[in-house]
């Protein structure tokens, strides 16, 4: 039997975070880091991957969805899980509501790749198409939870969310004999690097906490400089998945939590993209590139350090390959 | 210190593999075995990854070139290695000489992709360019032999050679709680296929052993059954680490070890090798994907069955993907 959790208002606590651990185990895998000798000597750092690309759904979404959905009553659960998403996020919400043998309702745009679509449908969710607009997703989302009676699951602005994200951060620093003087994850809501952030700072206190993003969708930076949430203008970058700006209440973890964040362009995205698949064989998705872009454009920074990076994920569209 | 081999003369005993598995030790890295739920689901039967594409050079062939180095003298060593290829076996043996920190000449048609000999200079190699035929490729070998004096370490048909190759195997099957019923490697010139009967034999003699190779360069299926040496009429095949012919060597050892060889359209080759990309997360060349091709091509064959399959290597031109 599952270990039972509860909804969490506010950021989690250690103790809710090792909760949550042990209640989503049986839900996801416990991925492995890797090393590369080859990326040790390049950056002169010694650097750890969390392999969330070998995740079921292949990426950490699936953690957070465990962590939200677990949390609802045995009633909430049995009117299944509601969510607007083409990516992750949405595989992640339609996957654990079939291990918890519950519906699940996906808002998703008219112009999602069919690819997103298949692999959602496949996991059993009824998808819901909206128009390509902010409005049409929330409003069909809203008409969706009224009809259905499911739970919007957000894909970052909630703490039940963030919980799960944090697992793998902890699970990193479980695994490694030292402390890591660098934890690195990406931003796009900021769900993971909350998460993260909390986790680090609970466990391995010494270890400083780094946000990446793309330059071109740099809100998370600009936002933490401000104190407000900031805006982005474009979603021109090819880490699709971070896109988003901040949430009220990842940003408000994030503003005590993090101590930097680094930005890197779009051709170091693409170039340690590149690098990962030729070097280390392994599949990961652009926005999982973004950590290891900041390490390698920034060498004096990292050089000697212990340096943890969360790879988040490695769903791509094979036919559609940056450098081909 | 390493432990002393010495030079084989005929198919390496169980106790001369276990010899070149300490001996090589050092120079190799243990490899992961992975499973996946979705092939497993897919295909009915339990399959077992051996994964060479996480080998150092991304295959391998650093565990035939590295057996047969260490059974040099320290005389010869010190004269180098040489060998004739444009593939991952050039690489082996010029990351092997660096290793020992001795020299290596590498023999490369001048229509070798710029990315092998990149990768090759790489390691250190001093590469010898020869025209594109058999001919010039062997007369060019002599006469940097002649001229240097290093050894010539064959990609396949070599008793030193095999015994290293053959590590892959034993180290899946020492990695398993329970016997294998079905072994799978590829068959190219048959020294990987070699090693690997040799040592599923020796360690779990109910293990049935299959050979696999494209439809398009059956040569082993064509030579087992004959009972002598065929040869393919074509290169045509994706899988360009199989488009050699069996050596005497390998054939004698495979004729007395293999249960059976099945052939793989292109079709399924690269239908195999997209869907481990796909769901692995993994990097895998096209001969890798060989085996999986049949078991997923002859599904009564294999479904129940618990089945070790050898991924050879991940070395891929990522820019010239079969499915783009």
């Amino acid at each position: 039997m599952a270990n039972t959790i509860s909804p969490l208002h506010e950021a989690p606590s250690l103790a809710e975070l090792r909760a949550t651990q042990d209640a989503i185990s049986h839900l996801i895998h416990r991925t492995p880091v890797l090393s590369s000798a080859f990326f040790n000597e390049l950056s002169g750092a010694k650097l750890f991957f969390k392999c969330e690309n070998f995740q079921k759904i292949g990426a950490f979404k699936m953690r957070g969805a465990a962590s939200a959905a677990l949390r609802l009553s045995a009633a909430e659960k049995q009117k299944g899980l509601a969510t607007h998403s083409s990516g992750n996020h949405a595989q992640a919400v339609a996957r654990v509501a079939r291990e918890l043998g519950v519906p699940s309702f996906i808002v998703m745009p008219e112009n999602a790749p069919a690819s997103k679509r298949a692999a959602t449908l496949g996991y059993g969710a009824e998808i819901i198409t909206c128009a390509a607009t902010v409005e049409s997703r929330e409003t069909t989302l809203a008409e969706v939870v009224q009809r259905t009676g499911a739970t919007f699951i957000h894909p970052f602005n909630d703490y039940n969310v963030i919980a799960g994200q944090a697992t793998a951060a902890i699970e990193l620093i479980e695994y490694l004999d030292l402390p890591l003087d660098m934890m690195l994850a990406p931003i796009g809501g900021g769900g993971l690097m909350s998460g993260t952030a909390l986790a680090t700072r609970y466990l391995s206190p010494n270890t400083q906490v780094f946000g990446t993003e793309p330059l071109a969708v740099d809100d998370a930076q600009r936002s933490l400089r401000s104190g407000h949430i900031e805006t982005n203008l474009t979603t021109n970058t090819i880490a699709d998945g971070l896109r988003t700006n901040l949430g009220e209440k990842t940003f408000g973890i994030l503003s005590r939590t993090l101590d930097e964040v680094f930005t890197v362009t779009e051709d170091a995205i693409i170039q340690a993209m590149q690098l990962v698949w030729e070097r280390m064989k392994i599949i990961i998705e652009p926005s999982s590139a973004v950590p290891l872009a900041a390490v390698l454009s920034n060498p004096a920074v990292f050089k000697g350090k212990r340096v943890g990076i969360i790879i988040t994920g490695g769903n791509v569209d094979l036919a559609k390959l940056p450098w081909a």
